[in-house]
Protein backbone atom coordinates (compact mmCIF):
# COMPACT_ATOMS: atom_id res chain seq x y z
CA UNK A 1 0.00 0.00 0.00
CA UNK A 2 1.15 3.68 -0.62
CA UNK A 3 1.73 5.88 1.92
CA UNK A 4 -0.21 9.11 1.39
CA UNK A 5 1.70 12.14 0.16
CA UNK A 6 0.21 14.37 2.38
CA UNK A 7 -2.91 14.77 4.71
CA UNK A 8 -6.50 14.57 2.71
CA UNK A 9 -7.07 18.10 1.41
CA UNK A 10 -9.53 20.19 2.88
CA UNK A 11 -10.88 23.22 0.71
CA UNK A 12 -11.33 26.68 2.12
CA UNK A 13 -13.98 28.76 0.39
CA UNK A 14 -13.67 32.63 1.09
CA UNK A 15 -17.15 34.74 0.05
CA UNK A 16 -16.09 37.90 -0.70
CA UNK A 17 -18.00 40.91 -1.83
CA UNK A 18 -17.52 44.71 -2.68
CA UNK A 19 -15.80 46.32 0.40
CA UNK A 20 -15.20 43.52 2.22
CA UNK A 21 -12.36 43.88 4.76
CA UNK A 22 -9.10 42.66 3.58
CA UNK A 23 -7.73 41.56 6.95
CA UNK A 24 -10.83 39.36 7.61
CA UNK A 25 -9.84 37.41 4.30
CA UNK A 26 -6.43 38.36 4.33
CA UNK A 27 -5.33 36.95 8.30
CA UNK A 28 -7.21 33.82 7.67
CA UNK A 29 -6.03 32.76 4.68
CA UNK A 30 -2.90 33.22 5.47
CA UNK A 31 -3.03 30.76 8.00
CA UNK A 32 -4.15 27.89 5.92
CA UNK A 33 -1.08 28.41 3.67
CA UNK A 34 1.32 28.97 6.07
CA UNK A 35 -0.02 26.02 7.59
CA UNK A 36 0.39 24.19 4.03
CA UNK A 37 3.87 25.11 3.96
CA UNK A 38 5.50 24.79 7.26
CA UNK A 39 3.26 22.45 9.65
CA UNK A 40 2.78 18.88 9.79
CA UNK A 41 -0.46 16.71 10.81
CA UNK A 42 -0.04 16.26 14.32
CA UNK A 43 -1.01 12.65 14.66
CA UNK A 44 0.18 11.31 10.75
CA UNK A 45 3.47 13.64 10.77
CA UNK A 46 2.18 14.36 6.87
CA UNK A 47 2.07 17.79 5.60
CA UNK A 48 -0.93 19.79 5.57
CA UNK A 49 -2.96 20.23 2.28
CA UNK A 50 -5.47 23.54 2.53
CA UNK A 51 -6.63 24.32 -1.07
CA UNK A 52 -8.20 27.81 -0.65
CA UNK A 53 -10.40 29.54 -2.93
CA UNK A 54 -12.13 32.93 -3.44
CA UNK A 55 -15.56 33.37 -4.98
CA UNK A 56 -17.95 35.86 -5.59
CA UNK A 57 -21.86 36.64 -6.16
CA UNK A 58 -20.87 39.76 -8.52
CA UNK A 59 -17.79 40.48 -10.78
CA UNK A 60 -14.28 38.73 -11.07
CA UNK A 61 -12.34 41.31 -9.16
CA UNK A 62 -13.85 42.07 -5.92
CA UNK A 63 -12.34 45.57 -4.22
CA UNK A 64 -12.07 45.18 -0.69
CA UNK A 65 -10.37 47.58 2.35
CA UNK A 66 -7.25 49.84 1.82
CA UNK A 67 -7.51 49.83 -1.87
CA UNK A 68 -6.55 46.43 -2.43
CA UNK A 69 -8.57 43.96 -4.68
CA UNK A 70 -8.74 40.43 -5.12
CA UNK A 71 -9.56 37.96 -8.23
CA UNK A 72 -12.46 35.72 -7.34
CA UNK A 73 -14.28 33.23 -8.90
CA UNK A 74 -18.22 32.18 -9.19
CA UNK A 75 -19.99 31.19 -7.14
CA UNK A 76 -19.57 27.15 -7.38
CA UNK A 77 -22.47 24.93 -7.84
CA UNK A 78 -21.14 22.09 -5.77
CA UNK A 79 -18.90 21.55 -2.92
CA UNK A 80 -16.42 19.11 -2.64
CA UNK A 81 -16.26 17.38 0.52
CA UNK A 82 -14.02 18.36 3.36
CA UNK A 83 -14.97 22.27 2.47
CA UNK A 84 -15.34 24.96 5.00
CA UNK A 85 -16.53 28.36 3.85
CA UNK A 86 -15.77 31.44 5.27
CA UNK A 87 -17.79 34.58 5.12
CA UNK A 88 -15.17 37.65 5.81
CA UNK A 89 -16.97 41.21 6.88
CA UNK A 90 -16.54 44.36 5.89
CA UNK A 91 -18.17 48.16 5.04
CA UNK A 92 -20.03 45.83 1.87
CA UNK A 93 -22.04 43.79 4.35
CA UNK A 94 -25.14 45.08 4.31
CA UNK A 95 -25.48 45.35 0.62
CA UNK A 96 -24.41 41.89 1.04
CA UNK A 97 -26.24 40.38 3.13
CA UNK A 98 -29.27 41.59 0.87
CA UNK A 99 -27.51 39.96 -2.03
CA UNK A 100 -30.24 37.38 -3.29
CA UNK A 101 -27.72 35.64 -5.35
CA UNK A 102 -24.82 35.42 -2.02
CA UNK A 103 -27.70 34.56 0.61
CA UNK A 104 -29.39 31.81 -1.91
CA UNK A 105 -25.89 30.12 -2.26
CA UNK A 106 -25.27 30.22 1.55
CA UNK A 107 -28.83 28.28 1.66
CA UNK A 108 -28.36 25.79 -0.73
CA UNK A 109 -25.27 24.53 0.16
CA UNK A 110 -25.21 24.81 4.01
CA UNK A 111 -25.38 21.08 4.37
CA UNK A 112 -22.93 20.32 1.97
CA UNK A 113 -20.09 22.40 3.95
CA UNK A 114 -18.55 20.93 6.61
CA UNK A 115 -17.92 23.80 8.31
CA UNK A 116 -19.62 27.38 7.67
CA UNK A 117 -17.49 30.30 9.20
CA UNK A 118 -17.23 34.37 9.77
CA UNK A 119 -15.40 37.05 10.61
CA UNK A 120 -16.05 40.32 11.93
CA UNK A 121 -19.57 41.02 10.52
CA UNK A 122 -20.18 38.84 8.33
CA UNK A 123 -21.93 36.89 10.94
CA UNK A 124 -24.83 39.16 9.67
CA UNK A 125 -24.51 37.28 6.38
CA UNK A 126 -24.79 33.87 8.20
CA UNK A 127 -27.66 35.34 10.05
CA UNK A 128 -29.59 36.72 7.41
CA UNK A 129 -29.03 33.23 5.42
CA UNK A 130 -30.42 31.58 8.48
CA UNK A 131 -27.88 30.47 9.70
CA UNK A 132 -27.27 31.36 13.14
CA UNK A 133 -31.15 30.75 13.63
CA UNK A 134 -30.93 28.96 17.44
CA UNK A 135 -27.65 29.30 17.44
CA UNK A 136 -24.84 30.79 19.70
CA UNK A 137 -22.22 33.39 17.61
CA UNK A 138 -20.20 36.18 18.16
CA UNK A 139 -19.17 39.27 15.93
CA UNK A 140 -16.90 42.13 16.13
CA UNK A 141 -18.33 44.28 19.03
CA UNK A 142 -19.69 47.13 18.03
CA UNK A 143 -22.02 45.21 15.83
CA UNK A 144 -23.26 42.84 18.72
CA UNK A 145 -26.21 45.06 19.44
CA UNK A 146 -27.29 44.88 15.74
CA UNK A 147 -26.92 41.56 15.67
CA UNK A 148 -29.17 40.54 18.33
CA UNK A 149 -31.63 43.29 17.96
CA UNK A 150 -32.50 42.30 14.00
CA UNK A 151 -31.76 38.31 15.03
CA UNK A 152 -33.76 37.32 18.51
CA UNK A 153 -33.13 33.95 17.81
CA UNK A 154 -29.24 33.96 18.02
CA UNK A 155 -27.36 33.65 21.30
CA UNK A 156 -24.84 36.35 21.22
CA UNK A 157 -21.80 35.99 22.49
CA UNK A 158 -20.08 39.73 23.43
CA UNK A 159 -16.79 38.44 24.67
CA UNK A 160 -15.21 35.35 22.82
CA UNK A 161 -13.01 35.84 20.28
CA UNK A 162 -14.45 32.77 18.45
CA UNK A 163 -17.73 30.67 19.16
CA UNK A 164 -18.56 27.61 17.76
CA UNK A 165 -21.83 25.98 17.81
CA UNK A 166 -21.96 22.58 15.65
CA UNK A 167 -20.62 23.18 12.30
CA UNK A 168 -20.93 26.97 12.88
CA UNK A 169 -17.97 28.66 13.81
CA UNK A 170 -17.92 32.87 14.32
CA UNK A 171 -15.49 35.22 15.37
CA UNK A 172 -15.12 38.40 17.18
CA UNK A 173 -13.66 41.37 14.53
CA UNK A 174 -10.62 41.57 12.39
CA UNK A 175 -7.84 39.86 13.57
CA UNK A 176 -9.72 37.57 15.56
CA UNK A 177 -10.59 35.35 12.26
CA UNK A 178 -6.62 34.94 12.67
CA UNK A 179 -7.38 32.83 15.81
CA UNK A 180 -10.86 31.34 14.37
CA UNK A 181 -8.24 30.09 11.58
CA UNK A 182 -5.94 28.84 14.22
CA UNK A 183 -8.73 26.98 15.53
CA UNK A 184 -9.64 24.97 12.61
CA UNK A 185 -5.86 24.49 11.87
CA UNK A 186 -6.21 22.75 15.64
CA UNK A 187 -9.20 21.15 14.91
CA UNK A 188 -8.29 19.46 11.98
CA UNK A 189 -4.43 19.10 12.42
CA UNK A 190 -3.91 19.00 16.18
CA UNK A 191 -2.75 21.99 18.44
CA UNK A 192 0.68 20.75 17.56
CA UNK A 193 -0.10 21.90 13.80
CA UNK A 194 -1.78 24.99 15.35
CA UNK A 195 1.15 26.34 17.24
CA UNK A 196 3.61 26.02 14.33
CA UNK A 197 1.47 27.86 12.20
CA UNK A 198 1.36 30.47 14.69
CA UNK A 199 5.07 30.79 15.22
CA UNK A 200 5.57 31.31 11.56
CA UNK A 201 3.28 33.96 11.39
CA UNK A 202 4.80 35.37 14.78
CA UNK A 203 1.57 35.58 16.91
CA UNK B 1 -7.45 82.16 17.42
CA UNK B 2 -8.86 78.70 15.82
CA UNK B 3 -8.73 75.88 17.05
CA UNK B 4 -7.54 72.85 14.91
CA UNK B 5 -10.26 70.07 13.55
CA UNK B 6 -7.60 67.45 14.26
CA UNK B 7 -3.74 66.76 14.92
CA UNK B 8 -1.51 67.55 12.78
CA UNK B 9 -1.52 65.24 9.38
CA UNK B 10 1.07 62.57 9.45
CA UNK B 11 2.08 60.70 6.65
CA UNK B 12 2.83 57.31 5.71
CA UNK B 13 3.81 56.37 3.11
CA UNK B 14 3.89 51.54 1.72
CA UNK B 15 6.68 50.95 -0.31
CA UNK B 16 5.06 47.85 -2.29
CA UNK B 17 6.59 45.75 -4.70
CA UNK B 18 5.31 42.74 -6.71
CA UNK B 19 5.24 39.87 -4.85
CA UNK B 20 4.63 41.60 -1.59
CA UNK B 21 3.29 40.00 1.37
CA UNK B 22 -0.28 41.60 1.69
CA UNK B 23 -0.82 41.19 5.50
CA UNK B 24 2.56 43.60 6.07
CA UNK B 25 0.85 46.19 4.37
CA UNK B 26 -2.89 45.31 5.08
CA UNK B 27 -1.89 45.13 9.02
CA UNK B 28 -0.04 48.15 9.67
CA UNK B 29 -2.68 50.09 7.64
CA UNK B 30 -5.43 49.46 9.14
CA UNK B 31 -3.93 50.62 12.24
CA UNK B 32 -3.35 54.08 10.96
CA UNK B 33 -6.52 54.06 9.60
CA UNK B 34 -8.57 52.84 12.43
CA UNK B 35 -6.61 54.90 14.64
CA UNK B 36 -7.92 57.89 12.11
CA UNK B 37 -11.10 56.83 12.27
CA UNK B 38 -12.05 55.65 16.22
CA UNK B 39 -9.05 56.91 18.65
CA UNK B 40 -7.66 60.63 19.34
CA UNK B 41 -4.55 62.45 20.46
CA UNK B 42 -4.10 61.24 24.22
CA UNK B 43 -2.94 64.67 24.59
CA UNK B 44 -4.91 66.99 23.37
CA UNK B 45 -8.11 65.17 22.69
CA UNK B 46 -8.24 66.13 19.11
CA UNK B 47 -8.83 63.31 16.33
CA UNK B 48 -6.35 61.76 14.40
CA UNK B 49 -5.19 62.28 10.67
CA UNK B 50 -2.83 59.47 9.30
CA UNK B 51 -2.59 60.07 5.42
CA UNK B 52 -2.06 56.41 3.74
CA UNK B 53 -0.37 56.02 0.76
CA UNK B 54 1.00 53.28 -1.33
CA UNK B 55 4.05 53.67 -3.78
CA UNK B 56 5.96 51.75 -5.87
CA UNK B 57 8.68 51.73 -8.40
CA UNK B 58 6.91 49.40 -11.06
CA UNK B 59 3.53 49.26 -12.72
CA UNK B 60 1.04 51.32 -11.63
CA UNK B 61 -1.38 47.77 -10.53
CA UNK B 62 1.67 45.76 -7.47
CA UNK B 63 0.63 42.12 -6.90
CA UNK B 64 0.69 40.66 -3.19
CA UNK B 65 0.19 37.38 -1.98
CA UNK B 66 -2.74 35.84 -1.32
CA UNK B 67 -4.40 36.96 -5.49
CA UNK B 68 -4.60 40.16 -4.18
CA UNK B 69 -3.38 43.05 -5.63
CA UNK B 70 -2.98 47.39 -4.67
CA UNK B 71 -3.09 50.04 -6.84
CA UNK B 72 0.27 52.11 -6.50
CA UNK B 73 1.23 55.53 -7.13
CA UNK B 74 4.69 56.41 -8.86
CA UNK B 75 7.80 57.38 -6.24
CA UNK B 76 7.44 60.39 -4.84
CA UNK B 77 10.19 62.95 -5.84
CA UNK B 78 9.61 64.42 -2.49
CA UNK B 79 8.03 63.87 0.96
CA UNK B 80 5.85 66.01 3.51
CA UNK B 81 7.34 66.91 6.70
CA UNK B 82 6.32 64.35 8.97
CA UNK B 83 6.38 61.39 6.26
CA UNK B 84 6.90 57.81 7.63
CA UNK B 85 8.11 55.52 5.06
CA UNK B 86 7.27 51.71 5.48
CA UNK B 87 8.94 49.22 3.52
CA UNK B 88 7.07 45.68 3.71
CA UNK B 89 8.17 42.37 2.83
CA UNK B 90 7.18 39.28 1.14
CA UNK B 91 8.54 36.89 -1.21
CA UNK B 92 9.71 39.36 -4.03
CA UNK B 93 11.52 40.78 -1.28
CA UNK B 94 15.05 39.51 -2.71
CA UNK B 95 14.13 41.12 -6.28
CA UNK B 96 12.94 44.56 -4.69
CA UNK B 97 16.44 44.62 -2.49
CA UNK B 98 18.28 44.61 -5.60
CA UNK B 99 16.11 47.07 -7.55
CA UNK B 100 17.68 50.13 -8.40
CA UNK B 101 15.08 52.55 -8.50
CA UNK B 102 13.80 51.52 -5.18
CA UNK B 103 17.25 51.73 -3.54
CA UNK B 104 18.24 54.75 -4.81
CA UNK B 105 14.71 56.71 -3.94
CA UNK B 106 15.46 55.39 0.25
CA UNK B 107 19.08 56.65 -0.26
CA UNK B 108 17.82 59.98 -1.78
CA UNK B 109 14.97 60.51 0.70
CA UNK B 110 16.19 59.05 4.15
CA UNK B 111 16.97 62.00 5.07
CA UNK B 112 13.88 63.94 4.72
CA UNK B 113 11.27 60.89 6.21
CA UNK B 114 10.88 61.63 10.20
CA UNK B 115 11.15 57.25 10.33
CA UNK B 116 12.02 54.63 7.94
CA UNK B 117 10.24 51.34 9.26
CA UNK B 118 10.63 47.80 7.82
CA UNK B 119 7.87 44.72 8.01
CA UNK B 120 9.25 41.24 8.34
CA UNK B 121 12.10 40.47 6.15
CA UNK B 122 11.38 44.37 4.59
CA UNK B 123 14.77 44.63 6.49
CA UNK B 124 17.02 43.66 4.00
CA UNK B 125 15.82 46.08 1.89
CA UNK B 126 16.73 48.81 3.92
CA UNK B 127 20.02 46.77 4.89
CA UNK B 128 20.71 46.80 0.95
CA UNK B 129 20.46 50.76 0.92
CA UNK B 130 22.62 50.77 3.89
CA UNK B 131 19.67 52.47 6.04
CA UNK B 132 21.11 49.65 8.66
CA UNK B 133 24.21 50.35 8.61
CA UNK B 134 25.47 50.25 12.40
CA UNK B 135 21.89 49.85 13.43
CA UNK B 136 20.51 47.57 15.81
CA UNK B 137 17.40 45.73 13.74
CA UNK B 138 14.86 43.01 13.66
CA UNK B 139 13.42 40.57 10.81
CA UNK B 140 11.26 37.47 10.36
CA UNK B 141 13.28 35.05 12.71
CA UNK B 142 13.58 32.67 9.32
CA UNK B 143 15.63 35.56 7.91
CA UNK B 144 17.95 36.80 10.87
CA UNK B 145 21.04 34.81 9.82
CA UNK B 146 20.85 35.74 6.46
CA UNK B 147 20.62 39.57 7.55
CA UNK B 148 23.38 39.00 10.00
CA UNK B 149 25.57 36.96 7.26
CA UNK B 150 24.64 39.80 5.05
CA UNK B 151 24.98 42.95 6.68
CA UNK B 152 27.69 42.12 9.11
CA UNK B 153 27.57 45.98 10.35
CA UNK B 154 23.94 44.87 11.38
CA UNK B 155 23.27 44.10 15.09
CA UNK B 156 20.41 41.42 14.71
CA UNK B 157 17.97 41.50 17.84
CA UNK B 158 16.59 38.16 16.94
CA UNK B 159 14.35 37.87 19.92
CA UNK B 160 12.42 41.84 19.61
CA UNK B 161 9.08 41.77 17.79
CA UNK B 162 10.10 45.27 17.16
CA UNK B 163 13.24 47.10 17.20
CA UNK B 164 13.73 51.13 16.81
CA UNK B 165 17.19 52.53 16.27
CA UNK B 166 17.03 56.30 16.10
CA UNK B 167 14.40 57.03 12.98
CA UNK B 168 14.57 53.26 11.97
CA UNK B 169 11.90 50.95 13.47
CA UNK B 170 12.29 47.23 12.28
CA UNK B 171 9.85 44.16 13.00
CA UNK B 172 9.66 40.76 13.23
CA UNK B 173 7.59 38.91 11.01
CA UNK B 174 4.14 39.30 9.34
CA UNK B 175 2.04 39.98 12.53
CA UNK B 176 4.92 41.91 13.93
CA UNK B 177 3.95 44.80 11.61
CA UNK B 178 0.81 45.35 13.97
CA UNK B 179 2.48 45.74 16.75
CA UNK B 180 5.28 48.00 15.25
CA UNK B 181 2.32 50.48 13.65
CA UNK B 182 0.60 50.64 17.05
CA UNK B 183 3.99 51.17 18.51
CA UNK B 184 4.05 54.03 15.84
CA UNK B 185 0.86 55.22 16.72
CA UNK B 186 1.59 55.31 20.99
CA UNK B 187 4.99 57.69 19.84
CA UNK B 188 2.98 59.93 17.70
CA UNK B 189 -0.44 60.16 19.53
CA UNK B 190 0.43 58.23 23.57
CA UNK B 191 -0.71 55.13 24.89
CA UNK B 192 -4.29 55.53 24.85
CA UNK B 193 -4.69 55.99 21.51
CA UNK B 194 -2.83 53.13 20.49
CA UNK B 195 -5.36 51.12 22.90
CA UNK B 196 -7.92 52.39 21.31
CA UNK B 197 -6.89 51.36 18.03
CA UNK B 198 -6.01 47.97 19.37
CA UNK B 199 -9.13 47.39 20.67
CA UNK B 200 -10.92 48.33 17.30
CA UNK B 201 -9.09 45.47 15.54
CA UNK B 202 -9.21 43.55 18.69
CA UNK B 203 -6.18 42.30 18.94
Amino acid sequence: MLTPASASPRHIVFLAFQGFQVLDLAGPMQVFLSASEHARDSATGLPIDYRVSVVSSGPTRVQGSLSLAIDAEALPSALKPGTTVMVVGGKGVEAASHDPLLIGWLRTHKDEAERICSVCNGALVLARAGLLAGKRATTHWVDCDKLQRNFRDVTVDRDAIYVRDGKIWSSAGVSAGIDLALALVADDHGEAAAAVTAKWMVL
